[in-house]
């Protein structure tokens, strides 16, 4: 297997219908840095990241996803990961001229979700040590993407057995159908994740926080703004991953994971962990069910040539959600 | 109005069905110290506290509440509030001979539940500074308690008038009727709550915890041990009080909160809050709903006289829970 | 015993020489609420208070204490008092047309302090559900005063015997001389503390914050603003108290300590906690030795009457610190 | 540069005089978990390792350093590091029959100390979930070791341009000369850091744990057991990696930090840190001192070939400490 040295999960591009409205629910409660904004662009970063952005919203006329982006070592990489997708005929685009991008380009994945990878993004000062700006949940840094696509076992099986990714944890259903799994370039339990569902779509973005009262601080702070009706989960500690999480969702319904205190699975030699779908401490390890539209809405992802919305197939294993959802 | 001088809420009793798995639970899930136990008893403390117990647990044959107790000033004050009971021909009776409270009377108030006055428990060894003893959600004090009971408004009257309780916070329907309210002696928001329910019923005993963190680690170790099942509701903010909460359900159903971090009332200018039963932040500031099972569910209480189980009334005003409950 | 019904620690008025300085390093660094501020004046509270201020900063030509205050009860109240310390010709003298403050008298207490009583402040809005305006320490509100006296068991014993003030802690030299004491009102550890030392002096004021992590998270924003040498001492835990501390310095040299985590003390059969002057976790649990500058240094407090820097006393006591101070 | 895919450090061997002090210290107080023990060693982990153990305490006549230890990907890697050394005429040498470690070998690196390396250690359960078995500082994982060594760009040079360590943050005194770099291969902060001073002697082993208020646990713990005088500095922020620290000395002397919080590495674009070694905010954030020991006292080490301690140099840069040192 050739190593594309695909470095980690980098920033995601966003379609959101306010760029107001999103700014004061990114910005102020969540507390993102605004790195740089234009009447058509946000572009937010985490105190620790030193890159110019991880997250940039679009104002369009409607919500979806334009590309999840993956950072790789250098532009000999980038290179070869853009002939590998060529020969495998996957169409892949060069992408010009992007704002504090340097070259990069897009692809539909296996699974049809728009993909995206670069080299080189600008650098900007690091605030991690300014702790004079922290607000809201103090975000750290982008941490992982989770999709819902209709073959897990296929995305899987391309990400793991031609991109190079580790997987450290799974859910299969009764009948060991692969129903979700965590797979990893840097050392923590997933840049990428994918799920059993209608897809592909991108179901959320999960950003690292330092501590659990970090957390529990950002949902006082959206409690107080006015935003309580966009915590659609948790707190709660994740069986699987181990992390202290919470899922929102933004104006446009986007979801954001914030999510602290997984571990390190550098070690060749850690076996991935096996989770069975309805097992009760899997998803909430304190049997804390989620709520059905954690399991049914996601966001929307576009066809990087047509600019359509991709079309949503059915999920190949028939089991959609564990038995126990409220 | 003579003053009585209660000085806080001290202790429940409870009657549990099967010892060992109430010790399991109280004293390795969620750590309370056990300052003696024998055959029939489990005698609870937390780890702050200096009195003998906070919480008696009695092996019974059906659980449900013996007494719940108030601490007074001095032996003339549990005197005065003797005669005080008798004179409103309430039937108050004293109890001889318990183990680690001196004299102590029992009375049905005035809702029926069945309560406790003593002015002197035996001291024991504070544990506070014995952090190498510590474990499970670290047990600091008792809190609270809160009560169920058909009319909230003559519950109030009665210790707010009668006994020199002071409010807190209060809870209104949308018709200005007194739903709940938070009573106070010690000053934090409270000793003792009533809610509008079937009653009399003691909906749960609080406990003061020191901090957050303490209370998410009480979600991993209860879930560690496979108390997942036991985590009712929470964590969570509560909007009324403002405390961090968790409501559990002991191996008898009986009902615990952890608690941290609500605020000082010593103020006599501080005024009551109001609450709208339908305000989406009362019970939970983060708009999380509470289980119907929260609402329906509560500890039967004994009458002190017959030893029967208290009858239950349907409550006064009709509005049993918030419109948007699960 | 005449009860004078003193309800709490409420108000501090302290001398600056830059409000703007000041202003910095109250709102910015600590996070106080800003009630109001003019010229000459800066009216500051914590997100939990209702009252007006807590603490008043004023311009002057050298730093110094105008007043330490207490809150009473009632009007009545403070008459009674008023009446005692004339009794006692101690020479109170009402204060006319203070800013949010009704009738109040100062006196210069037995250790020569420069005390104030009232029994009413103007209420503003509570701001603690506004998590949105947290910021630095997140204050929560005024929990004590810490004095230091020449003659600790004189001042003891008016405060105790005279004014009704309860012992929670005390420390004692080798030879079982009273070095110092935590008395109260309000029942958590303290609202006023002596220490044996050149006096009288004002060695710190205390506020309440509501969890560990908002003080470590305090520490992290002095030192991102500049303000690493403002920290003096901490944080730790006090073994005295068992609260979890920082001590700062104001740009005056004030000293104000960050203080979280003590405990009840409402019971009459709780017996004062005594403590060697010498045991090495008296001061920090952990046994950090505080330094030099903690036991000397301390701010000078004005004659309620003449306006002069009061004089300074050797004290009684001819142990000034512990053996092992750094 | 040829990569020998080093990928953590991975455990540390300790000669040490009681090991049933040591037990008491490791296991009861700092919450390490025993894997196994027997009359001359106790193998210790933590509950995210599984691996059998991240620290051997092996009992001795004095106690010291018999290796610290990194794993590698593969046998094959592990062969190609052995010859490399062999080339380099480094004497190294395998080491046959340990206990859960398979093929290692050691060897004196560039500085003098006794470093292994191996590929496969045995495998036990991992104890991240079993909440209800932690205490203590609740030890997650080995994070680092830190060497004081005569000559840390020559130590750097080697470890860098050598073995593929990168460099996250150092440190240079007023003549830019290299004072301590830290160095990584797992993409945090560091795997290895050196300082300047007489060496080689290992300065502390460092252990990650979950979250900030485990690490002020772990102080009120070790206060309560008597362990007060092993707690050396902090706790504290590091400006340089941003970790929340604390340095503690085991009961032989061997210095042990609890660590958490510092930051993702794994970017080629993120450069390092500089730090001018007299910034008062590098050693600690806020600004505190490190005491004199802190900087003079480290555990010596063993040769592996003849079993003696190792000689002692002089650094080669005469600073040895920041200007401002206790």
């Amino acid at each position: 297997m050739v190593d594309f040295n695909i470095i980690r999960c980098a920033r995601a591009v966003l379609l959101v219908t306010n760029l107001e409205a999103s700014r004061d629910f990114y910005e102020n409660a969540l507390g993102f840095v605004v790195t740089e904004a234009d009447e058509n662009h946000l572009y937010l970063r985490g105190y620790e990241e030193h890159n110019h952005h991880s997250l940039v919203l679009k104002k369009a006329e409607q919500p979806g996803v334009e590309a999840i982006s993956y950072k790789v070592y250098s532009d000999e990489d980038l290179n070869k990961l853009y002939d590998y997708f060529q020969q495998k005929n996957m169409n892949p685009k060069w992408i010009e001229n992007q704002h504090a991008v340097e070259r990069a380009f897009r692809v539909q994945d296996i699974s049809g979700l728009p993909v995206e990878f670069f080299a080189r993004m600008d650098t900007v000062e690091r605030l991690l040590q300014r702790y004079d700006l922290y607000k809201g949940a103090r975000i750290q840094r982008i941490d992982h993407f989770n999709c819902m696509v209709p073959d897990v076992q296929k995305a899987y099986d391309f990400y793991v057995k031609e991109l190079g990714f580790a997987c450290s944890e799974y859910t299969e259903t009764e009948n060991n159908e692969l129903w979700a799994a965590w797979l990893h370039r840097k050392p923590n339990v997933h840049d990428l994740a994918f799920m059993n569902g209608n897809g592909p779509r991108l179901h959320h973005i999960g950003f690292w926080l330092s501590d659990q009262l970090s957390l529990i601080h950002a949902c006082d702070v959206l409690a107080a703004m006015g935003y309580a009706k966009n915590i659609e989960r948790g707190p709660g500690r994740h069986g699987l991953s181990n992390a202290f999480f919470l899922y929102l969702r933004d104006p446009d319904g986007h979801r954001i994971e914030l999510y602290n205190g997984d571990y390190l699975t550098s070690d060749p030699d850690f076996l991935p962990i096996r989770w069975d779908i309805n097992d009760p401490r899997r998803q909430t390890f304190w049997g804390h069910e989620a709520p059905d539209c954690w399991f049914n809405e996601a966001s929307q992802v576009f066809d990087i040539h047509s600019g359509e919305l991709v079309e949503l197939k059915e999920p190949s294993v028939q089991k959609l959600k564990p038995d126990f959802v409220i």
